[in-house]
């Protein structure tokens, strides 16, 4: 199984299938493609959650501002997965978890020894004015198609305990570590910020969702707010704070967006505090 | 093969579809995921138009302003299809259409027999500030991938007629029941609404196509347009009633938008008259 | 293999799944399902660039605002790759470039001869307020589901030197020809037009890359802009040319919008000139 992810929207993630499928008759899996663009810090949020809930695949990422500069094209190995994409830090958070206690294995692509992609029409039967193909066989602006995609394709093919046996990929470290922020609890007071906002208007943060447990309201940014199991636990339009599916405090509103309700974006600040003094654990 | 439809956007689907394929090898079809945030009624209409062309297939549905909240979890058996949602109506106009002329059965999910899910690495592995599990390992907020997807999973490794045989499911009745409304038809003058807008703009009625059999215009809220057999029966830009693929009225424009050009939206009243007195059949 | 492309947005595409299901056990492989609506050129423009990267395939692709006018349904056979669609040119620059040094074949479908779409539950079981079928059973504003579908179900289960033996389908001639346009390099002056603008904000012109060698800066509709091998070759939020995935020159801006900097929309006329007079080769 080879999972695809990207900030690509649509029809580049195509060009990547068909090279995959030239190549291997792997079931694909789509990720998201809607990653805010080249936003590596929320798309390896997202991974991290999502990536671990699949069995053992071979995951291919491009969220990739520095495609074509020197920035490397690795491949991680962390247990049964595999992971190909950019060296900037996209795949490090969830090659971490996948890890479990080990740390992830890192190979660097040598890209010029990888099988060149090509359409499957003869190259020389394309008009000039059609050039398909940029100068050189490899394009600098889409290794997702170029580069990515027929190294997951051949990852995908070989055990993942045997990739030393791929001669183009040489045993590295990881270049662009990438840790997502950490909340700081003290004295009662978590001090943390928005990682994300999901589709619905979720502001999801990075204090643990157990920081709101035994409580009934809770202080954000200086409003006191419900604290609910559910969204419906408060009225329609109404604010709370609830535990999410990825155990962390989310701000939200009951069938309405947290996030413009409570003013925040990716990145904000969010200190949380018990309500009028009272006592944390 | 299991179809999935949600309102979740991306990428919580994927998380869905990581619990799946840990489950099941079945082939997986997107219906839609981008149905109107906790918009039942909307998804109702599709999945009611659009599951009826699949063969016998699980479709799992998570259209679900309630989740966490004491609604139930239901899996419906309409003939060789079944369907996994919540209690709230979205699977009822699908499951009644493909029952055909009988009614669905309906079934309970116990959540707490069902095995849990689980992430694919160990969870004791997971430091503090990530907690990827919620407290009590099944989240209150995302019952797609904690409830439905394994209880979807483990519906479509069983015999449709076999139900019975999942000590997790409990025979039982339909809680919350669905109806798209329907038009009055009285002197040759229908009052329906609209159902729904499509991505065209197209305006869907409730209002049955038979309605515009041998004639040439209609007056709609109004305003008279010409009945066209195709969207270019009339210029580009022009307004028009169609007969569209679920056999009810449209309000169109040629190669435009007829909900804006009829002013018209989701649950707005419609009025359709014969030209000028005409004597209705 | 099948592909599937179209401008239906969702959750159209999903009823054309079900009954390409109902007849065929291929996989199936979204190409795009939010090409511009109705813009058959940029359609074309993608096919194009994107379906030669796949193995052999059946392409399905439905962006056809004469959908139930007199335009032919047809079947296009490019070598071991064939195309279903309407006969309004957007199958047309694809099928030829995978046609190599040959023409695509043309077949007419006749749609009377197919074996009709039908939903996989009994028609008469369906009440009057829900009519799910257009009187006459084949609608004229969804051929995608109705016509296109189930003839590329028929068309991926026969091998393409055989097209012939499909009695349903007639040889004819490719009614409407379809070629994007071609620039003019005079004097070392290109005068070209932006074919399509990618989700990135790249505007693609129709100018080969190979114009941009040896040059460090051009200048491009009067304003003078480097050349970069890579986005991130200039500072973020600067523009620059580049030579894009598909070998034409592209005008974009380092993690920025190319279409807005430039002020350019597709079919915008583009002039690329040398800087200061310098000799063109």
């Amino acid at each position: 199984m080879i999972t695809l992810a990207s900030d690509f929207g649509s029809p580049y993630p195509a060009a990547m299938k068909g090279v995959l499928l030239q190549r291997t008759d792997s079931r694909l899996v789509d990720v998201a493609h809607d990653f805010p663009r080249q936003d590596v810090r929320t798309a390896a949020f997202w991974l991290r959650e999502v990536l671990p809930y699949f069995p053992p695949a071979t995951h291919l990422v491009v969220v990739d501002p520095g495609v074509g500069t020197d920035r490397d094209a690795i491949v991680l190995r962390a247990g049964d997965h595999t992971f190909v994409g950019p060296d900037n830090g996209v795949l490090v958070p969830a090659a971490t978890r996948l890890a479990g206690s080990e740390n992830p294995e890192c190979y660097t692509v040598d890209e010029a020894a990888l099988e060149p992609v090509e359409p499957t029409v003869p190259v020389e039967s394309i008009d000039g004015e059609s050039p398909q193909r940029p100068p050189g066989g490899r394009s600098n602006t889409f290794h997702g198609r170029d580069v990515f995609a027929p190294a997951a394709a051949a990852v995908h093919e070989t055990d993942p305990a045997a990739l030393d046996s791929l001669e183009w990929l040489e045993p590295t470290a990881i270049d662009v570590e990438l840790t997502l922020p950490t909340p700081t609890l003290e004295d009662g007071r978590a001090v943390g910020e928005v990682l994300v906002v999901d589709g619905f208007g979720n502001a999801i943060t990075n204090v643990p969702g157990t920081y709101l447990a035994d409580r009934a309201r809770i202080v954000a940014n200086g409003d006191s707010v419900p604290i609910g199991d559910t969204f419906a636990a408060v009225p329609a339009g109404e604010r709370l704070a609830t535990v999410g599916s990825h155990g962390y405090v989310e701000l939200d509103v009951n069938r309405g967006r947290g996030d413009d309700a409570f003013g925040l974006a990716p990145g904000d600040r969010v200190v949380l505090e018990p309500e009028g003094g009272e006592e944390a654990e």
